[in-house]
């Protein structure tokens, strides 16, 4: 076990977390010595126990997280979703421009279902009870961590969390955020840079996790941080130790695994892309997130594209030509192949080995130990 | 000396390298430990001599280099620079947006000299005969480095480090320029990512470390890397050599020290900016820099200013403004302090206690001892 309070916090040998929506890499990086962390959002209750119960059965008895997502605002919080108005909202102007890109691509539009721009169960989890829900299925396993992607955590899941001895954790992007996240009461701060994957500020890792350290000092906080945002390698992680961190915590280096559900079409172009080959953009969800780039993302980064909408219109806008975008691309229909894209940090340059779960852990070991050694000889005599 | 080759070729102590356009502050770093380079871009040939002659005077013998700018794409290239054709071909909507901006902060626009734009030496510089004038008069000192920070150096720069047996640098902001660049010829890498003052690219220094340095070693080179881009402390320093760099160049963290000409307004604001108060903008070049955020970079950000113009047309634009917004901003003007701005990378938010040069090498190599003990304890027994 290394010396990190990640380590003793979580019971774990490498402060490795590995985000993912996949139970097969949750349980596979759980049971190679760091911990699977399973995103949860778009789940319903039901669902969530179902891929709990796999987890748990496949895990060899391995600590294991779960990671839900309660943002403070967005359109129609605190009342029902009434996906009918929300529709009717969403401007000519942009269901144009998202058809006009797929038919520039061969792609027909007719059988877009935007009632499924956002899903019913993420919508559901977005409010408070929908939430809870979730949280109490949580709760039923043993978990080691519970995650909030998005704000301070609700008092709810902070109170689980005390009840049940498990730490809670929240991300962040900014210095200002990590403090009244450490003042709110969480246990462990995912600390995310602007290269990440996903929903991500713009300040860089290699700044971030110094400031959020020292500010933590400042404030007398000895909440461990974990360093995200472009960390693919275990030579970045013992960067961000150096720095101050406790550990890493990683979403993208999964998607290229053999475990993973990604869409195998994007897989490869993950595979061959480097660094340069992602765009930070609200024209997926509305708020920036970094995706990789592909047609579909140049043509919302052009001039003549429309602004993005407010969430969560944008993703009804954006969400079914993607899976439609998906769907075909994996039956080989070239239009479709060029326009996928899927989120992922620009450390998708650094992922260029198809490997399985359990090997990535093991290379983030042997890049870690060499990174140190590195280091140390650097000090000369 | 610690064991790194940068230390060897350089025959400096510490892998600290400071780019200045001050000649106290390459002076001081050098004496410190480090190594100052002098960025001499703006200079005639006479001032650069005198400036050399004084850093000569007064580094006790301690090695200092020279970093030019030799750019192979802009408007003008190969011809004489026709000023006054130049200034007719900006559109009057810049003019007027950049008049509207310094009026809307009771500043008089009637006084601006657009001929000094962008200076003659400046474009004198730009062009190959006189970025060779420049390196003559370079080459009469006993430098030990010479840096080209835009593209890969001219041929006859190749020459005159080989010749008299100084190492030659150049800046890149992405893997694929790294490896033209050595085979080009460059002995040293400067590999900067987009949280950098000044001209940047887009991918992070946590990502585009690794990422040349793998790159590097697939190709079998060994040409040393100074990490570059938002460092602007030790144990940053110490976590870009675990990823693979020899050491570090920094630009921005001399800006508040007691030697920096720094404009004593921008310098109360650097020291009490977060990494979040920088914006990476074409609004000042017409080329992507980053800078302090100001009123002046939040304007030219907004929906209704006029796209950025081409190099060296938008710093015809911006320069005279910024100019007498730092002048005045000095007599106590409040709207000419509100604006006042300058070159700073993301590390800005790091950077929070005025120090004199020396200081800042020697709180490097503490905080560097610092994240080296930190990564030694983390792997516990």
């Amino acid at each position: 076990m290394m010396n990190s309070p990640i380590c003793s916090m979580l019971d774990i040998e490498f402060p490795l977390l590995a985000f993912s929506h996949c139970r097969d890499v949750v349980a596979a990086v759980s049971k190679a010595g760091g911990m699977g962390v399973f995103g949860a959002v778009n789940l319903s209750p039901e669902r969530l126990r179902e891929e709990l119960d796999w987890i748990d059965a496949h895990a060899d008895g391995k600590p294991y997280g779960v990671d839900l997502i309660v943002p403070n605002k967005f359109a129609g919080k605190g009342e029902k979703l009434d996906t009918g108005r929300l529709i009717d909202s969403i401007p000519q102007e942009h269901k144009d421009f998202a058809s006009g890109i797929l038919a520039e691509h061969d792609i027909a539009t007719d059988e877009l279902d935007r009632t499924r721009g956002i899903s019913g169960n993420f919508a559901r989890n977005l409010r408070a009870e929908g939430a809870a829900s979730s949280l109490e299925v949580a709760f039923e396993y043993p978990i080691k961590l519970i995650a909030n992607a998005l704000g301070v955590p609700p008092q709810v899941m902070l109170d689980l969390g005390k009840q049940h001895g498990v730490p809670v954790a929240a991300l962040v992007g900014a210095k200002e955020h990590a403090v009244a996240q450490v003042n709110a009461g969480v246990d462990i701060l995912v600390v995310a840079g602007g290269e990440a994957g996903g929903h991500c500020g713009d300040v860089s890792t290699m700044v971030l996790i110094p400031e959020v350290a020292r500010a933590l000092k400042e404030v007398g906080a000895d909440t461990p941080i974990l360093a995200a945002g472009g960390i693919t390698t275990g030579e970045q992680m013992a960067a961000a130790i150096a720095m101050g961190a406790a550990g890493a915590w990683c979403g993208s280096v999964w998607l290229t695994t053999a475990e993973a559900e990604t869409n195998p079409v994007v897989k490869e172009k993950m595979l061959a892309a480097s660094s340069r080959d992602t765009v930070r953009s609200r024209s997926r969800t509305g708020k920036p997130s970094r995706q990789l780039r592909s047609p579909w993302t140049d043509a919302w980064e052009g001039e003549d594209a429309p602004e993005p909408l407010p969430m969560p219109l944008q993703s009804m806008v954006s969400e079914p030509a993607l899976r439609q975008i998906d769907k075909l691309s994996q039956s080989g229909h070239q239009g479709a192949k060029d326009l996928a894209t899927y989120w992922v940090g620009q450390g998708v340059g650094l992922m260029n080995q198809p490997l399985s779960s359990g090997q990535v852990v093991q290379q983030f070991k042997e890049e870690f130990a060499e990174a140190f050694e590195r280091l140390s000889a650097s000090l000369g005599d």
